[in-house]
């Protein structure tokens, strides 16, 4: 091999090694990253899926007119129905149900019900109850724990929200003490960013002088329909950019969160997926319910007002994280 | 010159560049960075000042027993007379004192008072309402804003914490709403993260169909004493880790702090510097007020639980960020 052959094989190999390393650098490296990871996996393609990508893109590009400010950046979600299985009775109904053998009854007599049942409990041995009962309690149809009964989809929602700057919330008609206890490593959602119906409580001191809180029986705040927008205004003090919902009692969240300037992004899940969770309405025919309806009203107002209706049964790739 | 020599010389050259490179490397770069700045530059040498340094250290070198994770990180603070100007009369009181002229209540009757007032004014009426009042207010001794009377001390610890992974709240006797309106751009506080004297609103519609919200005649949260812990647990849900007040309506917020397992910082202002700013008690004989009393049953407490007094006096270079 002469000089000239053994130069002219160098310069090729820096060529290439040149080459190498800038496409490494533009398709990123190892290889495999080169494509961009899809932040909504068990989403399948279509406007649902559509639509938030499009308004994440939106909202957080500076460059544009409808980008939102991070600290605006205010996402709300509701969560029986929403976030986790409500069927066939919601989870705290039967957290309570257990604690007074005999009484059935309806959700409207539930606060009143579960208010005098924790009432003069202190705050920690509340949280300490709950959290026994969520480690052996079963949903009747899968025998699995509820906290495991979370939508995937939605909890990719979340994380892609977050990664995208918002900050997340549950606005839930269930009792805010009661689903502190579990959110956090749940869903990722610290307890202050758990807005429920609430009771007040009382503090008081121990016989060491050391003070604790209570339970007391005075409701402040029935996180449902209009109490929604109202313990949005006491607990977070402006108007959600996105909001979450699936039933009646999410309504008025909506709607105010729609009705704001700027780009909103307002959504309600339709369990429609008998097979694979549950189907009920009553709209577009489907089966009545009194736990977490979704009436025909409630889905021509998301329709006349351009509000997103998810279908479990179209939208969503699979339902569950421990599904196949 | 020979070879040999010119290669001695180039080698010298080369580890001089390599030793300045490291250098630069562990130091920073440039050579002014190399002395961390002070988090703390208007307080003065002392145990308020070396108490808060160490306490942050502790809570977040993750090597430390003390160590606290980032999302227990919560510090809480009053207001009026701990993060701003409370004398001669709390701002919030010529603010509504202006709305109905000739009556004069005591602190007691203000919350109904402001409530009788404000009842049925729509919420954003009421912000504009607040953000005009504070464009023109001024204080009596020094004619400037009231957002420009707040403590300089406490902006760097309000900062210091922020930047250590703390989350910083306002916990306040004064009105939530009121407050929320020059929060955040005045301590970078967001309305999320103010918890104040709070009354119900009530959900609605305009003649258009679009939903707003207005202030109901009805108290939800009395934001003061025994109400401070309570509002705490109802807005955040958890024990803070750091409590900074400056009177008796403090107290029981420094006392749930302090009373939680592991790491916790409580200090109280005294404002003990009549020629700066004021002087009042009664501890420690200072003149006796309505205005943010700090008594004497309080500072027994505060010795007697480890709190930590604050000096304005001896503990701050200085009060405003005005002062040359």
């Amino acid at each position: 091999m002469t000089l000239s052959r053994r130069r002219r094989w160098f310069l090729l190999l820096l060529a290439g090694l040149v080459a190498a390393t800038l496409l490494a650098g533009v398709a990123g490296w190892p290889g495999a990253a080169a494509r961009p990871v899809d932040p909504l996996p068990s989403w399948n393609p279509g406007p649902a899926r559509d639509g938030i990508l499009s308004f994440v893109r939106q909202t957080t590009d500076p460059a544009s007119p409808r980008f939102v400010p991070p600290g605006e950046r205010i996402a709300t979600f509701d969560q029986d129905g929403t976030l986790w299985v409500e069927q066939p009775v919601y989870p705290q109904v039967r957290y309570i149900l257990e604690r007074v053998p005999g009484v059935v009854p309806s959700r409207a007599e539930l606060e009143t019900l579960a208010a005098t049942v924790l009432a003069g409990m202190p705050m920690e041995t509340f949280h300490a109850d709950v959290r026994r009962w969520l480690d052996t309690a079963r949903h009747p149809r899968w025998r699995r724990p509820y906290t495991e009964l979370t939508f995937q989809p939605m909890q990719e929602l979340l994380g892609y929200l977050r990664a995208s700057g918002y900050k997340t919330y549950i606005v839930t008609g269930g009792g805010q003490e009661f689903v502190r206890v579990y959110a956090e490593r749940t869903y990722g959602i610290p307890p202050e960013q758990v807005i429920g119906t609430a009771g007040a409580t009382r503090y008081g001191y121990d016989s060491a002088g050391r003070p604790f809180l209570t339970k007391e029986p005075r409701l402040l705040l029935n996180d449902n329909d209009a109490g929604k927008p109202e313990g949005i205004q006491l607990m977070i003090g402006r108007r959600p950019t996105a909001a979450f919902g699936n039933s009646t009692g999410d309504r008025q969240m909506l709607e105010f969160t729609s009705s704001g300037d700027g780009p909103r992004l307002a959504m309600l899940v339709l369990h429609d997926d008998a097979r694979r969770e549950y189907a009920y309405g009553p709209a577009l025919g489907l089966p009545d319910t009194r736990v977490g309806p979704f009436t025909q009203g409630l889905y021509d107002e998301a329709r006349q007002q351009g509000w997103t209706v998810i279908s479990m049964k179209n939208d969503w790739k699979r339902i569950f994280s421990f599904e196949p």
